[in-house]
C-alpha cells in the first residue's frame, strides 16, 4: 500500500460527506477541533498536550462561502500533490491559489489559516498533506544511516551520518518517508550549532556511540518530527542538552518533549515524550563553578508564568524545584560556559559523568 | 607544509616584534587597520570593498594595558588551537578567558572586539586563527563531491552531494580545509530553503548539471566562504536567485558579491566577485505577470540609501536602473511567486530561459 493512501481516503471521505449533504439538499458542513489553550490538557501518560475534544462546526452560509470553497480547494491541492509526488511550501500554496478566481486568498495569513483548518479536520499533520514550511530541519552527525530514495531512479540511498567530517546531514523539512539503521545507544539533541561542532570535533559520537542532533534553538517541526520518528523506530533514549535558562528549559526542552499549546492537534506527531533533560541545570552551576549571567526580566517572567500556568511544569515537582532554584540564584548559564575548564571538558568530563546517572536527569 | 604554518609564523612575528621593543626598553606597540566605512573604497577590478590602508597604532599605556594583554593572550589561544587541531567558538573563547585573572573579559562584546583586532592585525580571517561563529553554513545538493577528513583516522572522506535524497549537506562553520571535485557547470545560490527544496524535488541539479546552495537569507560568513572557495577551486560561475526586493538585492546579493562595509578587512576572503544576479528582477514581474506586494517604507528607505551611498550600486548603471524601476512600480516580488504558474514552472521554464541569456544577468 502506498503510505499516502490513507490520507487520500480521508480527503475523499470529507469530500463525499459534503457532497452527500448537498445531494440531500442540506447545507454542507465541516467539523473542526477548536485550536486553543482552553481546549488542551496535559496527559502525563500519553506524554503530551492533548485536545479536550471540543469541536466547532462550520456550516456553509453567505458569510462562510469563501472560506468553505478555499478549504475544499486546499484539500484538492493536497490530493494533487500526493498524486504527483510533490510537496508545496505554505508560500507556494498561497501563490498557486492565485488562480482560484474569487476564492483566491488576500494574504498568506489567510491561506495558512485554511491550511491549519484542513490539517485539523483531516487529523493528519500537514507534512502528510504534502505541505511544508520554509525552515531548517536541524543537523545530524553520528552513528546513523538514514535511508532515503533517489528522486529520479527511486533507488534506495544510504546516508552515513558518521562520514561527514566536519560537516553534517541537513534534515529535510519533510521526513515522513525516511527510514533508519543504527547501533547507537542514544540521541543527544543539543541547543547550539557551536556545541554540536564541539562534540563532533571531540569525536564524542564515536566514543559514546550516539547520534548528535543540532536543533539550532527552538526545534522546528521537521527537527522534532525527525527526532520522534528516529527515537520510535529504533527505540532510542533521547537526552536534551540546552543552556540553563528559561528559554532552554521551556521554549526548547518543553516544546520538544510535550509540544506546544496552540498546536495541540499536532503534538501527537511532533513531541518526543521520552525526552529527558541532561543539562545545564542550576545544580551544575554550583557543582562545576560555572560563569553565569543575571536573569533578565523576560527570563523571570517566563519562569514565573510557567510555574503558574504550564501544566507540564505543574505536573513535575523536580522541574518546579529546578526553576525555583534558578530564580533564587538569579542567574542563567550557557552550555558553552563549560569551556571555562577547557574546550574538551564538556566531552571528556561533564557529559560522561552525567551519562552515568541518567536516572538523575530532569523529567 | 602544514596549511596553518603561515598563521603560526605571523603570530610569532607579532609577538617577537613586541618582545624586541620591550628588550630595547621601548613601549610595546601594535598596528591595526582602521575598521570603518570611512576607510573603505569599492575596487571594481578586484571586485570588492577594500581598506584604504589607514592604520591606528596601539601603544601600551596604563589605559591600554588590559586590552594589550588580552590581545596577546588571544593570539596565544589561537596558536594553541592550531597546535591541538581544535576550533573554538567566539563564545567558548570568551569563557576560556575566564581564567585570565585580571585580563578576563567583562562581556562577550569585549572579547569579540579583541578577536576582531587580532584578525585585522594578523591580516587573516578568524577561521584561520581557528575561531568560529555559532551560525549555519548553508546547505548543498548537486553534482559535487566534498573532500574532508575523518577526524580520528585522518583518512580522506568523500561526501557526494548528489546522494542526499530529500536532504542535503550541511556546510560546517569552518571550510578552510575542504577540497572539491565536480563536473558541474555552475553554482546556483538561492535565498530560501523552500526554493532549494523545490529545485531538489524537480531534479534540477541533475538536468542542468549544477550545484544548489541554500543560503537561508543573508549568507553567513561560512556560506560565503564556501561558495568562494568552491567557485575559485573549480572555476565555476556563480548565479544568485533571491526575492525581488531591496533585501534580496542589497543585503543578500550585494553582501555575497562584494562584502560589507564594516568588515572590509575581510572581504578579500568572503566575497564572491564573480557572482551574477539571475533574478527575480523587476522586469520579471511584467514578463511573467507575477503576484507582488507593495514596497514597505523600510524597503523604500533601503533602496534610496543604496542609490545615494552604496559605491557598488553607484558603479553599476544596470543596478541603478533596476532599483529605479522597482521604486517606480512600488512593489516587491518573492521568488516563490513563480508557483502561480505551477510548482514546476521555476525549474522547467523560468530558470532554463534565464540560463540561456547569462549575459543579461545583472552585474
Amino acid at each position: 500500500m502506498d503510505p499516502q493512501d490513507d490520507v487520500v481516503e480521508k480527503i475523499r471521505g470529507e469530500a463525499e460527506s459534503i457532497y452527500r449533504r448537498i445531494q440531500r439538499k442540506q447545507k454542507p458542513q465541516m467539523k473542526l477541533p477548536i485550536r486553543a489553550l482552553s481546549n488542551v490538557r496535559y496527559r502525563p501518560k500519553a506524554g503530551y498536550f492533548q485536545l479536550r475534544g471540543r469541536n466547532k462546526v462550520r456550516t456553509m452560509s453567505v458569510g462562510t462561502v469563501k472560506t468553505f470553497a478555499q478549504t475544499l480547494k486546499m484539500l484538492a491541492m493536497s490530493k494533487e500533490l500526493i498524486r504527483t509526488g510533490r510537496h508545496s511550501t505554505k508560500r507556494e500554496a498561497y501563490y498557486q491559489a492565485y488562480n482560484w478566481a474569487e476564492a483566491a486568498f488576500t494574504s498568506q495569513d489567510e491561506s495558512d489559516t485554511v491550511m491549519d483548518d484542513v490539517e485539523a479536520m483531516i487529523a493528519v499533520h500537514r507534512e502528510r498533506l504534502r505541505f511544508r514550511a520554509d525552515e531548517h530541519g536541524g543537523e545530524v552527525a553520528g552513528e546513523l544511516i538514514v535511508l532515503d530514495r533517489d528522486r529520479r531512479t527511486r533507488q534506495p540511498i544510504e546516508i552515513d551520518c558518521a562520514r561527514f567530517g566536519s560537516g553534517a546531514y541537513s534534515v529535510p523539512t519533510v521526513v515522513e518517508d525516511l527510514q533508519f539503521r543504527t547501533k547507537a545507544k542514544f540521541i543527544l539533541a543539543v541547543e547550539t550549532k557551536g556545541m554540536f561542532e564541539r562534540l563532533v570535533e571531540e569525536d564524542f559520537f564515536d566514543k559514546f556511540h550516539c547520534i548528535l542532533i543540532s536543533m539550532g534553538g527552538v526545534p522546528s517541526r521537521a527537527c522534532r518530527r525527525f527526532i520522534r520518528r528516529l527515537a520510535d523506530a529504533r527505540k532510542l533514549p533521547v537526552y536534551v542538552f540546552t543552556d540553563g535558562d528559561p528559554y532552554g528549559y521551556l521554549n526548547i526542552y518543553r516544546t520538544l518533549k510535550v509540544g506546544s499549546g496552540n498546536a495541540a492537534h499536532l503534538n501527537e506527531f511532533f513531541c518526543v515524550p521520552k525526552a529527558r533533560f541532561l543539562g545545564v541545570t542550576p545544580d551544575d552551576i554550583v557543582e562545576y563553578q560555572l560563569p553565569t549571567h543575571p536573569l533578565k526580566e523576560v527570563d523571570k517572567k517566563r519562569a514565573l508564568d510557567a510555574m503558574r500556568n504550564d501544566p507540564f511544569i505543574q505536573h513535575h515537582k523536580p522541574w518546579q524545584q529546578a526553576i525555583e532554584r534558578m530564580l533564587d540564584m538569579g542567574v542563567r548559564v550557557e552550555q558553552q560556559a563549560l569551556a571555562k575548564h577547557g574546550l574538551e571538558f564538556v566531552a571528556n568530563t561533564y557529559l560522561p559523568r552525567k551519562l552515568k546517572q541518567v536516572d538523575a536527569f530532569l523529567p
